[in-house]
């Protein structure tokens, strides 16, 4: 099995392709200016993903039905608002405050390194973040993806092995084909461990300061890039 | 509920979207010839492209469990190979030869209008093709999808409600805010009473002159255009 056999490209998305952290923080802070609430928005980015493990962790376990990541931001959302004191806001405000999680910039090689792989690799998202919202997320960040692919279509939410079997089988093709890229080396190493190939790549900025990115490289992994454009560069892209 | 609540637009894709059956006779006639077999290559393509609405019924109706269009496909390439009278032929090249229907040319104005209506919607397959068949296929033809998705995504393959409910659940979205966008009326009705809204685009190529396509404008449905360019036109897209 070498590189040449490749065949697709797969995307942790939180972290990996979007800076979640200072998209949410901006989005938070211009809605606590209007309902005049002042608080440290880093902070509530963090608390607000702070949820998201535990609420997936449920769903796998069969502790919960399927909760798609916007209802499960939504939860969390709630009682934010709540410890936060927040006042009353209408439904409407609400639903589209939780919709921040769908407008996520991009990190700045993100564009121009997922358009180098596509040109010679099938590139798909493989996130826990649901369907509408990778798709949305992928209009307005201008992420090219071949299909957006996610865990909502698998029934498991990542780490499970079936989130990565099932996404290998839509793809047509076998786990050793499927290449696994993020900044985090816990999707990676379950990854591996359902037979696809691995590349992290380093985003230093994810927590800003709040949390130790995964920098070192780790001779496990097939790949260990600076950023998509570095990446590109590994598997011979123009 | 007017046009402008529309936000996405899903499409089927073989005959709709792709001239299938000018590519499978094409691809059809180098495979024989390749082969020392001489035949009607049109009608082989009807031939093989007849074997797919038993298949899919047969899913449907719970007497098969799930099998995806490249199965449905092979399995009658299989028979039409016999009767056809083709000689043994390696299970590499059966592979490759069933995957012709991954490589099916756009109609001229498919990139073009594709690419319009997405300024301005969400734009998605809503095929009964496997996901990675759909995949290659826009990679082949050039199809700029923001999603790829399929009725293998839903459990059910169209004409079955689920198949278009599930769809619009994945989008996030209400029924009326989607328009189904297809060459046959069938997939209209069926969308339509799904709680889909339908635009009906005139294909009159799609069976040369085997069958008589649906060409005339049927006031039931909320669009009806002769290609995807006039489409775009009357759903305001530059």
């Amino acid at each position: 099995m070498t590189d040449s056999d490749i065949r697709a490209l797969v995307f942790d998305v939180f972290g990996t392709v979007v800076d979640w952290r200072k998209s949410i923080s901006r989005q938070a802070a211009e809605f606590g200016g209007k309902h005049g609430v002042k608080a440290d928005w880093d902070q509530f980015a963090d608390d607000w993903r702070a949820g998201y493990g535990s609420g997936m962790a449920r769903v796998n376990a069969g502790e919960d039905r399927w909760k798609t990541v916007d209802q499960i931001h939504r939860e969390r959302l709630d009682l934010l608002l709540q410890q936060y004191e927040f006042p009353e806001i209408s439904e409407g405000e609400l639903v589209d405050f939780n919709k921040s999680w769908h407008r996520l910039d991009g990190w700045p090689d993100s564009t121009s390194g997922l358009t180098r792989l596509k040109s010679k690799y099938v590139i798909a998202s493989l996130s826990n973040g649901n369907v509408a919202l990778l798709i949305n997320m992928a209009k307005y960040a201008d992420l090219p993806w071949d299909a957006v692919l996610s865990a909502e279509l698998t029934g498991k939410y990542k780490p499970h092995p079936h989130a990565y079997q099932r996404t290998v089988e839509l793809l047509g093709l076998e786990p050793q084909q499927v290449l696994m890229v993020a900044a985090h080396s816990g999707d990676l190493r379950a990854a591996m461990g359902a037979g696809l190939r691995a590349a992290l790549v380093m985003r230093p900025e994810e927590y800003g300061g709040a949390r130790e990115p995964d920098l070192e490289p780790d001779p496990e992994f097939d790949f260990f890039a600076k950023d998509f454009n570095d990446l590109a560069g590994q598997l011979g892209c123009v």
